[in-house]
């Protein structure tokens, strides 16, 4: 993560006192031991989307799942509604969904040494030493940014923590950092387990590299390989990943094969443990559109790769109106599943489907099958606001297909005029566009309104006829709720078929409140996190 | 080009003969060894770019230097306001913006076979042998794209023709095609002299794949390589470029080296006349925004290369409301001087700059130079509604730039409250922005407002300051016309310099109207160009 430094220095400034050689700095107003209450009722707070209780999250860091639990920590200012004093806040689900607050994971060692992105894994066989008596201990491999008086950048370097208790209470180590650095553009560790040992990719930043290191140990790191300037070069290099995932065949959906990905972009190929080589030339992208930065995939997912990123960016993440409104910016992306495979045309390509939401799934609002025409459903009685639609287009005769053949979906608010719209035109280049510009409550330069991509679709089957399908979900984010859906076809070839379903979600936090419609989080387990906190010197007491 | 199956359809239909196996088929609502003219005041005319007479433009074709004359062929449909009936239509200049236009260059050598992109070479040594007795021999090397009864598409092959008088007038060669394909998706090949050879770009535009061949007499073609699944894959590969560029030392600005470029994006490599091998992996990008497709570099220009590429885009190309309101679609960009260079952190780059506006430039309106601060300018009585602004920011030091250290250019027209915004961001990841959302006049899903981009930039000197400059022109192009712009420097860091000039700029075409206001185009040559057309039959004579 990179923040500017003007909003750092006076983070920074906040803490009061000096650092006095203690291993962990803890800023008085920052709560230990018990997770931050809050209510998540708010009209613009997302029902199933995470978003941190209070002050402002960034990317998600040292995502792990074991036991049937998902561990989710986030780039965290508790202090703050803009980026600075960087903790590690987390958060825990089974269902990918449903997130319980818990309390502040990792605080800085120092008081302007702040704790940056990273990733976490399970050293099941205790290579690290850490855990004598331990199948289930986990380190944390991260960035200590250290930041100057003047609140110019100092050194990043890449250190480690490890738990006893499955994530939820961190120890640092005594030797950090493991892998030392002068350069203050040099972050965002992510480890896996490759065949005998750990292997690292970590972004040289400002040089669009990315540095591949190996370890037995996860505390000696060794310098393997470089990967460099691939793809799309954008400002610098942030918060690699490097997951396996399977390869499966498009039309079985059998796992055929196994690659390695690396995102920045995103890049396909094979790794031996110590080097990366891309399948191809190509640079791909996850995503079209603005808000999804920094995801990451989950530790210790068998199968296809999960993975959630930053709904937002650097260009307004600290301008939103949720700030000033309800004490809190920034909300994550929905879990997503990912698989590879080899399209027509397209080649090599991931695919990400929204991850199971059976969890959340509230009333079947409407079902419709239909050729050409269209559904309209009034939500505005699902209490949520929250929907999941899915439409699924068969038989379209792609050679008929024509500049006019469009399935749109749009979303109206009555009462205020707003709505967001959104659609896919099945003939020409095929764009699927997104057009925001007609909701309100937020006026910035670059709050881009409409974003369109071309999305290739292609006839895959014997009678020359193609398919497509779209799910959407849509989350409370605006100040007058959007209530009114509309799903529509029009001018499609005939023969094709369009079958549309509408379901309200259920908010994943309204189970989780008190009467007072406050979300405490996880405090049935406070005591032993006390015990781990008694440690922690405050500085200010 | 792709257009919609669609429209093409229709504009298809149009023609009412069926071909009746003569050399070419000239729709008798076409003109002939004339120029089209047409009134080029309107209020949506653009006074310094090219736009076409009547109809429908769109991909920059074919387009050479020779003789202090540059050639711009585009894709034209004379007979409607959308795409379809393509040919060749033609103008030129000797200042790059100045542009006369020309008759109609290339007709469909069959009613439903159209002159589709290419390219063209002056054939200096006769190596085709169609110039016996010339050194100015100029061959065009396009696609011919036939289409079915039912819209449909049928082969692409690649085609030549032959002009003796500099490019004014084609014949086509009598056994085309050159290179022959039963592919409905292989097109506008682009050739340049290699040594001995002449060296063709072609895509294979489905299969995300270039096709590099090689000829000596421009008539026989051989396959030697391809290019595939580079850079951003988008919907398909279209209007490949190849082009040689001097390589620039960045401080002194000397050539150092040289290297080939090949454009889709754009990838930096060396060629030896058969197999082009990337410098490295990264995808670069000339723009950030929507409006610049199908650029082409002239033939035939020494130093740094010449290009302009055709300004819109099929999402609104064919919607745009210069159509309905002024019968006319479409405008090229201005063109660009391009060479490569090695920049700091980001390495290899195209750095692109408007080409000289010294023939085009008008009055002084401002000159000021400043810390912080802003020049407002009110150009309401500039008769082209065009401008040319500079402004250069020194010294700024880049570790005290911040979030708010901007430099704002911002037109508005007070009469209608419309505006034009744009500005660059010193401090964070350094977005340089535009914003078009608040013009009026065109809605449309894929008509995005605001486009940003990350703009690396670095300190570059001993004392650790760096410098920025912004080149802008602004034309003549919606209903109430801007009249005021505002360039704004704020929170730079002390020791900072702004630099702003701004001049009104001359249109290029009021000075080629006659006293109706009608621009007629060259018709000095008519005699010569009706001996040539004299050939052509007329089916529907």
């Amino acid at each position: 993560m990179l923040f500017p430094s003007l909003l750092l220095s006076a983070a920074a400034s906040a803490g009061a006192a000096a650092a006095q050689g203690v291993s962990t700095y803890v800023n008085p107003a920052v709560p230990t031991g018990t997770p931050i209450p809050a209510n998540y009722t708010g009209p613009l707070r997302p029902q199933v989307h995470y978003s941190p209780p209070t002050g402002f999250m960034n990317d998600p860091n040292g995502m792990f799942y074991l036991n049937g639990v998902f561990h989710l920590y986030y780039q965290y200012n508790p202090t703050g509604l803009g980026a600075g004093n960087q903790h590690w806040g987390h958060a825990t689900s089974k269902d990918g969904y449903t997130w319980e607050n818990q309390p502040i994971a990792l605080f800085p060692p120092e008081e302007k040494q702040y704790v940056f992105s990273g990733s976490v894994v399970v050293d099941t066989n205790n290579t690290s030493g850490f855990f004598p008596n331990q199948t289930n201990g986990v380190v944390a491999i991260f960035t200590l940014a250290r930041y100057n008086e003047d609140g110019s950048g100092g050194p990043q370097t890449q250190a480690i923590a490890y738990s006893h208790d499955e994530g939820y209470t961190f120890q640092y180590y005594a030797q950090n950092p493991v892998v030392d650095s002068t350069s203050s553009q040099f972050r965002d560790p992510k480890v896996i387990r490759f065949e005998d040992h750990w292997a690292m990719v970590v972004a040289y930043s400002q040089e669009f590299a990315l540095g591949i290191f190996t370890s037995t140990d996860l505390k000696k790191w060794t310098w393997a390989s470089n990967f460099t300037n691939h793809g799309l070069l954008g400002a610098q290099y942030e918060c690699p990943n490097l997951v396996k995932m399977p390869v499966r065949d498009r039309e079985s959906g059998e796992v055929v094969d196994e690659k390695y990905v690396i995102t920045l972009s995103y890049f396909i190929g094979d790794f031996n443990g110590t080097h990366f080589n891309t399948l191809d030339a190509a640079t791909r992208l996850t995503d079209f559109a603005k808000d999804n930065y920094a995801a990451q995939f989950f530790y210790g997912v068998e199968g296809n790769q999960i993975s959630l990123g930053w709904a937002s960016n650097w260009q307004y993440a600290q301008q939103v109106p949720t700030g000033n409104n309800e004490g809190w910016r920034s909300a994550m992306t929905l879990p997503r599943a990912s698989y590879l495979t080899k399209a027509p045309r397209i080649g090599w390509t991931m695919v990400d489907e929204i991850y199971d939401t059976k969890s959340i799934m509230g009333d079947s609002l409407a079902t419709k099958t239909m050729g050409n025409g269209s559904v309209t459903v009034d939500y505005a009685d699902v209490a949520s606001n929250a929907l999941y639609i899915e439409a699924n287009v068969t038989g379209i005769d792609v050679a008929k297909a024509t500049s006019f053949s469009t399935l749109n979906l749009t979303f109206t608010s009555p009462s205020s005029g707003e709505s967001l719209r959104s659609g896919f035109y099945f003939g020409g280049d095929n764009p699927f566009f997104v057009d925001r510009g007609q909701l309100r409550g937020f006026d910035n330069v670059f709050f881009t309104d409409k974003f369109s991509v071309a999305d290739v679709y292609y006839d895959s089957s014997a009678d020359k006829t193609a398919s497509w399908r779209v799910q959407a979900v849509i989350d409370r984010s605006m100040y007058e709720p959007l209530t009114m859906v509309n799903v529509a076809a029009r001018d499609l070839p005939a023969g094709a078929k369009v079958s549309v379903a509408v379901w309200a979600l259920k908010s994943t936090w309204a189970g989780q409140a008190n009467k007072q419609g406050t979300v405490v989080g996880n405090v049935t387990t406070t005591s032993k996190r006390h015990m781990i906190y008694e440690g922690v010197s405050r500085h200010n007491e």
